[in-house]
């Protein structure tokens, strides 16, 4: 299975693709689109085209992509919201399942604390998919993100695992 | 020629079509794309499919959207960049050029006057396209936008013509 996390920005798109193969998460790419500087609608398409092209060639069958709680002020929560609409879009329009998760559960997922700093989950990243550079931060974020999504769904199937084992204990 | 203007919205999006026939403006059609009340993807997803059926059903070449200098705050701009973003992206990939008008330049053009209200903007899109009834709220300020640019590009053409006459009386 592999997971496309997406950090999305005005500028610059970090992603990052990671594959589960025997229960072990392995790197798989990672990278960034470049924005530009054109126009709004230009640099829009060049998320979603981007995105696109991105998911054909690697087939990933889940996304995920950071969740905005708080935005910083109205203007960059505009340009980031213009990002993201473009980015979801792109995975909607590929019909692939949209997760997002907050920079707590992120942080929480990758490093173990909620408030880690960027420093820290960059190494964390470079550490779990064993790495031998510090990969880009657009980049480290979009793999943190799709780290975060690998470890909640397991979690998801481990809980779904011992529900399923409680309820056949009461069965019995 | 069509113009598709449109209005942004999370829960709706406004859209109208007007045509330019013999130098004369007439309403083509309006109405509104429900986004809906599920996850964020289908709903972002649903003003996308719903630009790209309005694109293919009135083969506008034109489209016009609000531009946003100062959004309210920061949950709002988010919300209203994620529908833009799908909007804007809708239009990249139909090849449509994008134009985009402030706020104060849609009323200017449609009313006169940058400070009009919503109620004085309703009535002067009704009243310049003739319609039967007043357009529900989002759809007039759809038909605004699409009027905003016919106008802005209509005072073009003649800058341009009396630019180009100049040139001409310069050049004998």
């Amino acid at each position: 299975m592999i997971i496309l996390g997406i950090d999305p920005g005005s500028r610059i798109t970090g992603y990052g693709l990671i594959a589960r193969k025997q229960g072990k998460l392995c790197y798989v790419a990672s990278g960034c689109i470049r924005v530009g500087t054109n126009e709004l609608p230009e640099r829009l398409n060049n998320i979603f085209i981007g995105i696109g092209d991105i998911i054909r060639q690697f087939k990933p069958q889940q996304f995920a992509i950071e969740q905005v709680f708080m935005a910083k002020n109205p203007d960059s929560a505009l340009k980031l919201g213009q990002a993201r609409g473009a980015a979801i879009v792109a995975a909607s329009q590929a019909a692939l399942p949209v997760a997002e998760y907050s920079a707590r559960q992120i942080k929480q997922a990758v490093v173990g604390k909620g408030g880690a700093d960027k420093t820290q989950v960059q190494h964390m990243v470079k550490h779990l998919l064993q790495l031998p550079g510090t990969p880009q931060a657009d980049a480290a974020d979009a793999l943190a993100v799709a780290l975060c999504h690998a470890h909640t769904e397991q979690s998801l199937i481990k809980m779904a695992g011992q529900a399923s084992k409680t309820v056949r204990g009461r069965l019995r």
